[in-house]
C-alpha cells in the first residue's frame, strides 16, 4: 500500500499544495493521471478545477471522481482526496459506493493521496477528525489504509489562552478513553508517506505527536521513520 | 418549556458554574432536587459529585441520572446535563432510553439545564457541536427542546492566527450549506434562558452571533430578548 497523507493542503503564506510539490512529484513519478475526490467541499466542480491546476504543474491530469463510475474509480492509477468537511465526505463516499471503490483501487495498487479530511479517511474511522458533524454519515468507518488514527492540523495548546474549550490533546485523550487505537497528531506542513508497511514522517521539522492509551505522548521531528512505533502491538 | 442553556460551565479564572450562580438559583426557585446527567465525561460518579457540590450551595440536592431508572428520570422536577464530549453523551442517552426519558420529563414540566454538550443536545441534532466524534452514536438526533441549533463556546477568529484549520464561523457556514436550521453561536460566559416560547440571551455582554442560511450573521449583546429572531420562519 502506497499513501501520501498530508496534514493540510495549504500552508500559511503559501499556495495550494505548494509546500509539498517536489515530494508529491517524486511520490507520483511515472503516474500521469489521477482521480480527485472532491466531496468534502460543496462545490465539487470548482474544487476539482483547483486540484487540476496544481497537478497540471507536475504533469498529471486530473479527473473528478464524481464524474466517473465506481467501476472506473476502482481501477484508478492514483487517487487524491481533498480536505474540507470529513462528515460530508464520508457520507458521500458511503452513499455512492465510492468508499469501497477507493479501497478496491488501493488494494489493486493505486497510490492514495489525501490532505486533511482526505487523510482522516485513510484511518479506520473518522473519529479523530476536527470537523463539525454537519451531516450524519451512515457509518463512521473509513478506508482503513493504515492501522492507526490520524489527527490532521494537529495543534499545540496556545500559552495564556483563556478559551475553555478542550485543547486538541484533551480531545485525543477523550478518544483514548473510549478506543485503543493509537492517534498520530500531524502538525501542519507535515505528512506521512506510507510505502508497503513502512511509515515516513516528512515535511516541516515540527513533525508529529503520537498518543497511545496509558502512555505519555511521544514527540517526533521530521524527517523520521515511524514504522516501528506505528506498528508495535 | 423551561430551559437554561449555558455556553460553558466554567469561565476562565472562576469556579464551576459560579459565573451563573445567582441566575441559576433564581431559575430554580422552588425546586430542591435535580437529576444530573453525567455521560459526557468518563467518570460519571466523580462528575456527579462536582455538580452536587455546586448545587448544594444553592440548596438543591443532586442525584446522578445513571443511578436511577428511566421511569424515575422521566418524572424528574429538573434535569441538568453537564459538558464534556457530546458524542459520548448522545450515544449513552440513546442506548439507555434516557433521551426519551428526558424529553418526557421536560414535556411534563421539568426545568432543563445544560452546559456545553448539555446545551448542544437541547437542539434538534448534535450537528453543531465542537467535539471530536470519539464514539459513534446510533443517531445524531437530540432532545429538540428548541427549534434551532446552538454552538456553545462560540469563538471569534483570532487576528493574525496562521493555523489553517477552519474558523468556527467557517464551520457553521459549512453546516448551513447542508442544513436550513439557524445556528446561535453562544460565546463563553453567556446563556440562553427559555421560558415557554420566549428566549432571553443573558450573562456576559459579549453575547451571541446568529447564523442563517443566505443572510449575514447578526450580533446580539446580552441581555437581550431573542424571541422574534429565533422564531421567525
Amino acid at each position: 500500500m502506497r499513501a501520501f497523507l498530508l496534514s493540510n493542503s495549504t500552508c500559511s503564506g503559501n499556495t495550494y499544495l505548494n509546500h509539498a510539490k517536489d515530494d508529491l512529484a517524486r511520490f507520483l513519478d511515472g503516474i500521469d493521471e489521477l482521480f480527485f475526490v472532491p466531496f468534502a467541499l460543496a462545490d465539487v466542480d470548482g474544487y476539482t478545477a483547483v486540484a487540476a491546476r496544481f497537478f497540471a504543474g507536475i504533469g498529471i491530469s486530473v479527473t473528478g471522481a464524481h464524474r466517473v463510475s465506481t467501476g472506473l474509480l476502482s481501477q484508478a492509477p492514483a487517487i487524491f482526496t481533498g480536505g474540507g468537511n470529513t462528515f460530508r465526505l464520508v457520507k458521500a463516499l458511503h452513499e455512492t459506493g465510492r468508499m469501497e471503490a477507493i479501497q478496491q483501487a488501493v488494494a489493486d495498487g493505486a497510490s492514495y493521496l489525501g490532505a486533511s479530511a482526505g487523510t482522516n479517511i485513510a484511518a479506520p474511522t473518522l473519529s479523530t477528525t476536527n470537523d463539525m458533524p454537519i451531516v450524519e454519515p451512515p457509518s463512521f468507518s473509513t478506508l482503513g489504509l493504515v492501522p492507526f488514527q490520524i489527527n490532521p492540523h494537529y495543534l499545540d495548546p496556545v500559552p495564556g489562552d483563556t478559551h475553555m474549550g478542550e485543547t486538541r490533546e484533551e480531545r485525543i485523550v477523550q478518544y483514548l478513553e473510549e478506543n485503543e487505537t493509537p492517534v498520530l497528531g500531524l502538525r501542519e506542513g507535515t505528512w506521512l508517506r506510507c510505502e508497503d508497511g513502512r511509515y515516513f514522517l516528512e515535511g516541516m521539522e515540527r513533525g508529529a505527536r503520537l498518543f497511545r492509551r496509558g502512555a505519555e505522548p511521544a514527540e517526533f521531528s521530521a524527517p523520521a521513520e515511524l514504522t516501528s512505533v506505528l506498528t508495535r502491538g
